[in-house]
């Protein structure tokens, strides 16, 4: 399964393609779709919406796993970032790509074992996960491929409890 | 020219068509999407934008105006309008059609004159300015019409700022 995980944002959106094939992840690309603050945001949003498409149709990906926002002080940020993830699960479900939101407890959840990991202790399992020598960066690079990992731990989960299912 | 006006909701996304020529409107048709709460939130999203596609394509509208959100009390709640939101300029730049946000401020302040105006105050003069025996209801879609009316308000602005400019 080859998941497209983002981190999403108005500025700077993070994207991470990754593997993951009998519970070993492989990184397979990664980066940043950025945007310049001289454009108005309506363009900007659909810009991130269309260079998200093309590299989900380039690595050929099977899901995609958003970093949700559901609470910031920041509102007016947190308003921006939901612009962006709305653009996306659009997009996504044009292409009719499951796609799926996980908060960042959720992802840390997944990455470290526990939902209050610093940033850098998920940056760090991300590493290990991925057999990567550094930590990917930017930031935003690291964080995607954290949400792409979330969403295969998740799929695992939900297999295995299908499979105890079927037992009974 | 045409203009879609849109109160974006995640439950109800009210819409509504004005035709706007020689200073004067009037009303081509209005309504509300809904989603059911059964269904997940990327699949209403989703929806919601599609369904929006269709009401532009088949009134065939010149361009499009949203009421914006920026702040709000209810953080969560904003969150799922701006995800709309994000969705609904996604998918009019996709159909190469102008959009536009506006404030619920700058949507008063257009219809009514003064952005205080309470809710039926701007309600009423929609009424008025389209020339309808009642209030247009449900209320999602005299916000929209409000909206639309808001969008023709400053296009026409913007075309006397235009002439002024040539005749320098």
């Amino acid at each position: 399964m080859r998941i497209l995980g983002i981190d999403p944002g108005i500025a700077k959106t993070g994207w991470g393609v990754v593997d993951y094939e009998g519970r070993r992840y492989r990184p397979v690309s990664f980066g940043v779709v950025q945007t310049p603050s001289s454009e108005i945001l309506e363009k900007r949003i659909h810009n991130i919406a269309m260079s998200v498409a093309k590299i989900a149709q380039e690595h050929q990906v099977h899901a995609i796993s958003i970093e949700d926002i559901f609470f910031a002080k920041n509102v007016a940020s947190a308003i921006g970032v939901a612009k962006v993830i709305g653009a996306l699960i659009h997009q996504m479900l044009i292409m009719e790509l499951p796609v799926h939101l996980f908060t960042p407890l959720q992802i840390k959840q997944a990455v470290t074992g526990y939902g209050v990991a610093e940033k850098h202790q998920v940056q760090e399992m991300v590493r290990i996960l991925l057999k990567m020598e550094k930590v990917p960066s930017p930031d935003h690079a690291a964080d995607s491929l954290a949400a792409a990992i979330c969403y295969a731990a998740n799929s695992n989960f939900n297999l295995k409890i299908g499979l105890q299912e079927l037992r009974i």
